[in-house]
């Protein structure tokens, strides 16, 4: 068979080829809405490659982009990889210092950044002198501001007069394409470098039929990813979308939840994704707004799993919900494809097995789960363990990892069950469990429990030391709109019905806001910051 | 990120781990029903692969089968690709003489068989001297017929008492899997060797969402091939339904209609998919039994496009149709999905649509049409050209053929038209189309023009000299049930409604049977030998 490498340049010609008038809409960074589509999107991508390789840009150097969710960002994802130059997509929700580490860790000596982020590129400039040239993404007809940034140059003085006539070349499908750091939920940031390879993999892995559930053909669906495109790809949907033929639209920078209603409602966007929190954030919008959310069939979410209220909200706007586990490392490993037999099932049962299990394992991802000790665990739905993943959609290094530092099982950091059924449950972040007595106690499972108490809005569950069962779990609770008290025995009696009794917190305090990571999630080193030291450990 | 190889061996062991109760059912030589598991296929496999590992087998041997639809089939599937050793499947339908050539071109020395085509294996013995050792796959309990094949020896005794502890081992994802040869309405036969990559590509794009546009998750589906294993690796469900945990059904020997359709009732097939005349003989049979053939919701048609007659039994049986053009050397290149805006047709414009179109192209497969003298042709659903394509699941060569004989684009021998929505046509086989007074008239739009006559069950045209046109078409047709005679005048004025007056044959004469390939095919081939000659041509 043919050897030809699995490159990225496929996706945009495949797409401009054969789904060219397929819409593909943008916010600017100044709020205004952008049509264009596949076709055009590809002529961009086509100058703007061409003018870096007339710059002297060739596979295996780096670029970096400090840009939200327009059109150029996605210009420049297809321009650059297409020349197998690779993309180190930095997020801007992270202070200068962060991203000098990251600019100095993968050593980009060209970034792009919009008209938002220009005054955090000059914070950056001013921190590292790494960056000698940093291109502005402007806007045909829009101003451009003055800048003191070393080498500064808009996108269009950039492209010059370059041509869109250019055939792109052809390189290892191995060769790195996007880079992005995790989080930092998991410790200091580590950088990953996707490859052409794992991405397309990934892509098509997230195409499959038994992913999404209810996904349709072609322009018949419209993806919006509500995750920012800088992290982990925003959920491979700039990749998903032109691979069939799928409309896409971009919020730009606004992420606030009644801006993504109302592009929601206008675009008639049929699939999104988020974490659990920004879900929430958007069924309030949506019933303040009176939006009922109706061309969205199919909501997909990941992070962590969902409370039993989020679950309902879903069937009361009519989306399916469509949970996948997965980490920057390996994005989409589990699908919510529902074992044999669950067709036949009520919807309760159905929302509880959502509820228990973060989906089921897809063939691409590879899994272990093992004790403390490395020895391999059966998949009997009783025993947790660590688990692993290997694979050719995982990460098996990080950026500036000497080769031999390089793995064969990426360890996820997470504590899960696997189940006979080949779905997976997630007990709990490794470091988050609480080890109690020498038992563990799921913090995922104690909050899913609270957040299904009407009274509370959101939970987050610490350990604090003890001195005989050495942890126990420590509660923080926001309030759901309109209580302003809470009674915690009555919370603690609601929680019985999902988890044992030893494992109830010793201790629930109200807190006016939980602090969330530059993605969206519970932010738990920071509750921990701002909690654990000052616990008075009561026991209840 | 990893660079794991994709090897089949990860689709069995993704099945038996988190699938491993999905069922396997199988008809076993003797009619009877096998009920099996992904997790027992595994077991046998491993077992077949540690025995074969013992015997000295090894990565870049071959073995080469002569069976049917059956579990032995797959468990030899597994158990050989599973250690790199290429499995050369044999077709039973083909002679002594094209299966010793086949043979002989591969290389293979050890040949497994069951007990339908062991007959014919020993003819095969007798005109080549190749194979030193026959493996006749018994059942167990069954008793072994005699015979005088050199090193004839049983499955059972072959394996012997190997265990089914065993490791696959890891090599390049490019080494040879399965090996098949064109069914040779090409011409003479070419042996495609399939890699672990392309039917890795291939089963992924095969599972993805716009493929089947009716396809469910897990073991919500019921697949079936009805086409034979042996060739193109069936539509490639004995690997996609352990990627995506479908129970898989196979029927064994019997490609009886009724038994067919005894098979789908029974097993409650959801999937299946055969070439159009297989359809037609398939809802005959299932009119005479009063099957309703109520679970098939996904009915996959490709080798010709279908008819109007069959699209539209396709609609009483509440079958969606779903059109997909490949070939031996490149399966699954289009998919069914429709354009945009498709969702809002009528059912009639989607009929015409599926009838007018052999599908949309998936992004796996790049194409090309160009003109005799290789000038590329726009995608503008006017310019009709040769069809070339490329890509990861495309065959760049053929068995047997040198390094530098390898080609850039598969050339697929058909005529086509692409779209601007992504949709393709397939005009002709280049070798079937006529050419009359410098101008292509396309056999398959006077077939499916006749077809639509309800006095016709089928046609078959082909191209006869002519002394002032150079060619122009013959009408071979067969009549429908209950008619006895045909009214050609009436023919003709019918298939006015579809093409060209010019294009009108000048002779339809009632054939009392069509001939087929192989493969269930329309025999062009035979047809000219048969009647191209004896053709009085006389201008109607």
């Amino acid at each position: 068979m043919m050897t030809n490498p699995m490159l990225l340049s496929r996706l945009i010609d495949h797409a401009a080829d054969h789904h060219a008038t397929t819409p593909f809409v943008s916010r600017r960074i100044d709020g205004t809405i952008e049509r264009s589509d596949w076709a055009r999107m590809r002529t961009r991508a086509k100058r703007l490659a061409n003018a870096m390789t007339a710059q002297g840009f060739k596979v295996d150097d780096v670029v970096g982009s400090l840009a939200w969710n327009t059109s150029n960002h996605i210009e420049l994802f297809y321009g650059a990889l297409g020349i197998g130059v690779g993309l180190h997509t930095l997020n801007p929700r992270l202070t200068a210092d962060d991203l000098r580490y990251m600019i100095e860790k993968v050593g980009e000596t060209t970034v792009f950044v919009d008209a938002d982020t220009l005054p955090l590129a000059e914070q950056v400039a001013a921190v590292t002198g790494m960056v000698t040239r940093w291109v502005f993404m402007d806007e045909p007809g829009a101003p451009v501001p003055e800048s003191t940034l070393p080498g500064f140059v808009t996108k269009t003085a950039f492209i010059g007069d370059a041509s869109d006539d250019f055939a792109w070349p052809c390189f290892d499908e191995n060769q790195a394409a996007t880079i992005c750091f995790t989080s930092g939920t998991t410790g200091r940031p580590k950088g990953v470098a996707y490859t052409h390879r794992s991405i397309t993999l990934g892509s098509m892995n997230m195409s499959m039929a038994d992913m999404y559930g209810t996904h349709r053909r072609g322009a018949a669906e419209c993806m919006m990813p509500i995750a920012a495109i800088f992290h982990a790809n925003g959920w491979m949907m700039p990749f998903t979308a032109p691979m069939n033929g799928h409309k896409l639209v971009l919020n730009g920078r606004d992420f606030s939840p009644e801006s993504l209603v109302e592009l929601i409602d206008t675009e008639k966007v049929t699939i999104t994704g988020a974490v659990p929190t920004i879900w929430m954030d958007l069924f309030d919008a949506a019933d303040r707004m009176g939006s009922k959310l109706e061309t969205v069939r199919t909501g997909l979410l990941a992070g962590t799993r969902p409370s039993r209220g989020l679950a309902e909200r879903f069937e009361r706007f009519g989306i399916t919900l469509c949970q996948s586990w997965g980490m920057t490392e390996v994005p989409g490993c589990s699908r919510s494809a529902p074992p044999a037999g669950a067709e036949d099932w009520t919807p309760e049962e159905q929302r509880e097995h959502h509820l228990a299990r973060q989906g089921r394992i897809g063939f691409l991802s590879e899994m272990r789960i093992v004790d403390d000790d490395g020895k391999v665990l059966p998949f009997d739905g009783e025993h947790a363990g660590h688990l692993l993943v290997r694979g050719p959609i995982a990460s098996g290094s990080y950026v500036g990892l000497a080769e031999e530092e390089a793995f064969e099982w990426l360890e996820t950091g997470d504590i899960a069950r696997i189940y006979a059924d080949g779905s997976m449950e997630i007990v709990d972040r490794a470091k988050d469990v609480i080890k109690s007595g020498g038992e563990w106690i799921s913090t995922l499972q104690l909050e899913s429990a609270a957040a299904s108490h009407p009274a509370i809005a959101e939970a987050g569950v610490i350990s604090v030391p003890h001195p005989r069962w050495q942890e126990r779990p420590l509660m923080l609770v926001t309030l759901a709109e309109g209580v302003n008290e809470l009674d915690a025995a009555a919370v603690r009696e609601h929680m019985l019905a999902f988890v044992a009794k030893w494992w109830l917190p010793d201790e629930i305090r109200v807190v006016p806001t939980m602090p969330r990571t530059s993605t969206g999630k519970l932010d738990k080193m920071a509750l921990r910051r701002l909690y654990a030291q000052r616990s008075e450990n009561i026991i209840a």
